[in-house]
């Protein structure tokens, strides 16, 4: 049997983002304005502080700003929905993100709700989550809104097709679902709960891999043919899919790492530049 | 093989209007306020004042005050928002309907969306939405919270269980998914541009058809044992569910008429007053 083509994310992204620092450039030469995204992080996590600070270091090469807010561990709900208000009201910044998992005495969705939708260009917000289901304009959360990329890129139509989505996660698995049944595919949802997961994956043409449990799908699960989107991230660089048998079975696999990875952030740059576009009047 | 056993909607629908009334009568005695569901109708088409006409009866039968405003058809977008968010604003109006759908020259979604999350005991808005899919309190939509009282009412739990959902509408395929997931079914979203919808539907532990064409879901097409329950209306009071096939093969299934019809009404009226019982400090 034939092994699958890999479906390069790091060179898709690389494409986006490139375009999107294009954008960046040219708005700011016609507004006077760079594109603006703030971060906002509670407390000091180690992972935290290095994803935020990977999201400046690739805002700045895109020619966007970015405008940290840094909050002690102990900021209540009730602050950090005064801070993510006054940003969203704020005509300086164009984009919010609020790295999470914020800490257990916050309540996160309060925070989430704060930042205003025209801003949410990580894709967080109800309004986001509703407006990705019925297929309406709105920012996508970026995982999701990468992989739809990646199949678009690779010319998976998935109209008519049958995708499993395995994970039910509020911004991956639900919204990646929602996105494929906007483009006509048939979509089944598994989860922990799912009885006989290797029989439910073995119906997909689109397998999308959101659970993060290392290795759950193997290539025995996988039809022959069928696309595979692994967006599982465990320890040690291991994805939801067992990549050597998978590989053997499938007919389009994203690696891990260089798969849907990348995909996220450029989503983010991009969205971000998308929402100071209109923010400015010029989209 | 034995017949199905029947889901009497109209028995449950009943039950659950009989208690919606006790507790009104309990909320007017001691807070002096009745609870108030405002309807919203634009223009004259027959079939929506009937329908609302049928809503305010069954309100004031459970002691729920009714106040409608009736727009003419001629009503923007504009003016349309404006007095929905006037409603959402009232401290004496408890949940808004707006009866839908609207003239083609109004955005639905924009007024959807000036109806306070609060109010919404129609289930309208993308936070109710939201708030479905992620298994948080919030209102439901009212047919597919319907659904799940019956499934409920008959002992079905749809843990574990393969449900297959046929149709995607805002208010009633998407949203039954969402609360059947959120329920940990494995949920599979068909419409129409799936292939093979028979053998789909054959997966199905519980199938809901709520797509609107008589008849498609045929005894062929049903596992044996499996629940399902007709979501469909069709002019004659067909289903969607070929019902004479179909109850050779079910173990459980909902009639139409007196199936799900008559608890999408029941969970508006309840949904009313839960709204009243908060806002009134109650709940």
């Amino acid at each position: 049997m034939s092994q699958a083509r890999l479906m390069d994310g790091t060179a898709l992204a690389r494409r986006i983002v490139e375009d999107t620092a294009k954008r960046a450039t040219a708005l700011t030469e016609r507004t006077g304005t760079a594109p603006c995204l703030a971060t906002v992080l509670v407390g000091e996590d180690p992972a935290s502080v290095t994803y935020v600070r990977m999201k400046q270091n690739r805002c700045r090469k895109a020619g966007i700003t970015s405008r940290h807010v840094a909050l002690p561990a102990a900021t209540t709900t009730e602050e950090l929905v005064g801070t993510l208000r006054a940003l969203s009201a704020d005509p300086e910044v164009h984009g919010i993100l609020l790295q999470h998992p914020v800490g257990e005495h916050i309540d996160e969705r309060a925070a989430f709700e704060a930042i205003a939708p025209e801003k949410d260009v990580d894709g967080v917000t109800f309004a986001s989550f509703a407006t990705m289901s019925f297929g309406l304009p709105g920012f996508v959360s970026c995982t999701p809104g990468g992989i739809m990329r990646l199949l678009d890129a690779y010319d998976v139509d998935p109209a008519g097709k049958r995708a499993v989505v395995v994970g039910r996660s509020a911004i991956l698995g639900k919204p990646v679902g929602m996105l494929l049944l906007a483009r006509d595919a048939t979509v089944t949802y598994c989860h922990s709960r799912t009885r006989d997961l290797s029989s439910a994956v073995r119906e997909a043409d689109i397998v999308v891999a959101a659970v993060g449990r290392p290795r759950l799908i193997r290539g025995q699960d996988i039809k022959p043919g069928a696309v595979v989107i692994d967006a599982g991230y465990n320890a040690g660089n291991i994805g939801d899919v067992d990549f050597d048998s998978a590989v053997e079975q499938a007919a389009l696999i994203t690696p891990v790492p260089g798969g849907v990875g990348p995909m996220t952030i450029a989503t983010l740059l991009e969205q971000t530049v998308h929402a100071a576009e209109r923010q400015l009047g010029v989209a």
